[in-house]
């Protein structure tokens, strides 16, 4: 059974309350484009790729009961800029109303209200369809492309942060592809790190991984190197906030130094992307900027003070990997690229592996 | 001002309870071998030398008040086999005993009761005085030869774990370098990680730079390697549990991850550790057994869960780190070695740099 972080049917939305993850497992429903601005900005909902659905399936939930009357353009145009705002740095979301809106105004010229609705409701249905379907093709060629290089029956996998059906339409991405091993049969065992200071992996990776079934062990971060050097770990896969042209990757804090110890133990190291989190604009990982964020993060954790107070915290919330610690490659919806190789195969001057 | 965790004057005994750090700051009296077995059990104290410390030290204010009687001798045997028995594990506290049993015996061949009690009670404050001294090298040693390296004013170090006043007979190892440093005026800054999962960095560490004034930054383990890239590390310098023969060092876990990021970046990577931490009897690393600790460490916090129900957990509480990755050196009260030296040092074959 694969974990449904958001359960739609046309005319009605429920998501799975993050904020309740692990300890209890809710399911709220989403009636308005509000009710999903509000789980969006109370992070019941995160995960880039998982917000922008959400987003706009509300808008097809209100849609579906008529919502706009005579001028559903106006109400889009409305309902999508409420939207983006609830989280501006979630740029998922950002592209999505971009691209929605101009399909809807290019139909509202030629058709009636009525036939508009419609059609925005398909866009947004082929959506969810589409990132879900991008991630299988995701979890099936970074399957593949890891198994081609082990003679072993099965592989361990090591991961980090959660990357998984609570942080994008479903499936997941990294976790996509520990998911296709594990339907294949193939997965031995992923490790996942804890994911400090928020904790999604043992939160959030780890409750994908008992709601499913996936043998799965828990780990600090700190552990990582030790469980490269003793656990036979076939592989080290992670998501990515954003890959730019040279092939450098922003991701969680922790993936950086995850590279490293790859590097060391001769361990190949993947990210696993969309190609809309592929950013050609930027030439590398130094145009990043790393976002940082408050010392509570460290110092406290569910309120409760953990740490000596008076203590100077640094927090940076993703490090940039760079393309040359990505060993096993990049995997996309369009196959496994290395670095070098990115930018020709997603601009259509190079096939897909 | 210098931290005391462990406040002895002549009959009288107190020490920092650790259970209440980094919240609250309450010394407690120690006033026989059963209190100071049972701060030792329940973890007020803790870090293999101060263990040892403590017990002897409370020993010694029971002799201040005529333990023993006419029979001192069976009166010590008996309370340091309890002291012992309280953590059986940490080895200081057995070598202390062992050495401290034979010296009694010795004594009682020619010495009264009286008399005895006081060879045993200088013996101890000895042992206390010798500690703390043998820290104050490392502490000065491992400061030259870092400064020695860098035409810079000033230095920046990151370090693991706790190894400072909380874990020693005062002044610590690796925090005690750092402590050298700040009294040069040359420290700029010291980064301590969190040290997952027992937090002793972000509880213990933080609290004593606090508390001495001492310019440091809280980071979670995995911000380790991005530190290294970003805030010009100086060096990276740890503790260490046991260091064997080869040179071959175990130390709390995430110690083996540091030291390969730390040469991935060309940082020179310290152990300090009296010669007493130093076991010649090993020859490699591989000979040294991971000790692993309950799941509950990562899956709560103060007894609160924080982690998904029913995920497995892998716990090691250390990690071997090998000769190798000690590029800059292993910091004694002798001297600073470098791995290959180290047992040439120790057994008195090669002076002092």
């Amino acid at each position: 059974m694969t974990l449904e972080a958001i359960r739609y049917r046309s005319g009605s939305l429920q998501i799975l309350n993050q904020l309740l993850l692990p300890h209890q497992t809710v399911y709220e429903d989403v009636r308005s484009v509000q009710d999903a601005y509000e789980a969006i900005k109370s992070m019941k909902v995160r995960g880039a790729p998982a917000i922008a659905i959400v987003g706009c399936l509300s808008l097809a939930v209100e849609l579906r009961a008529g919502a706009g009357g005579d001028d559903p353009v106006t109400f889009i145009r409305e309902s999508l800029c409420h939207l983006t705002s609830a989280r501006p740095t979630a740029v998922n979301m950002g592209r999505a109303a971009r691209e929605l809106m101009e399909f809807a105004e290019n139909e509202s010229m030629e058709k009636n209200s009525e036939q508009l609705r419609e059609s925005v409701i398909s866009w947004i249905e082929d959506m969810l369809e589409r990132d879900v379907n991008d991630n299988r093709k995701i979890g099936n060629y970074g399957a593949q492309h890891i198994l081609s290089g082990v003679p072993r029956d099965s592989v361990t996998i090591l991961t980090h942060c959660n990357t998984g059906s609570l942080a994008t339409a479903g499936y997941g991405t990294a976790l996509g592809v520990v998911r296709s091993l594990h339907a294949l049969g193939r997965l031995k065992r992923v490790y996942c790190t804890e994911t400090r200071p928020y904790n999604q992996g043992s939160r959030l990776t780890a409750y994908e991984a008992v709601a499913e079934g996936i043998p799965a062990t828990l780990i600090t971060d700190s552990m990582a190197a030790l469980t490269m050097r003793e656990m036979d770990i076939t592989a080290v896969v992670v998501g990515a906030d954003r890959v730019v042209a040279n092939g450098d990757t922003a991701n969680k804090v922790g993936t950086y130094q995850l590279a490293i110890a790859a590097k060391h133990h001769g361990i190949p190291f993947y990210v696993a992307a969309p190609s809309t989190s592929c950013d050609l604009s930027l030439e590398s990982g130094r145009d990043i900027i790393i976002e940082v964020r408050p010392p509570e993060e460290l110092t406290s954790i569910n309120g409760v003070p953990i740490a000596a107070p008076g203590i100077e915290v640094w927090n940076p919330a993703f490090d940039v990997t760079p393309h040359q610690l990505i060993t096993g490659g990049i995997i996309t919806e369009l196959g496994v690229f290395l670095p070098s190789e990115l930018q020709a195969a997603l601009t259509g001057r190079l096939t897909a592996l």
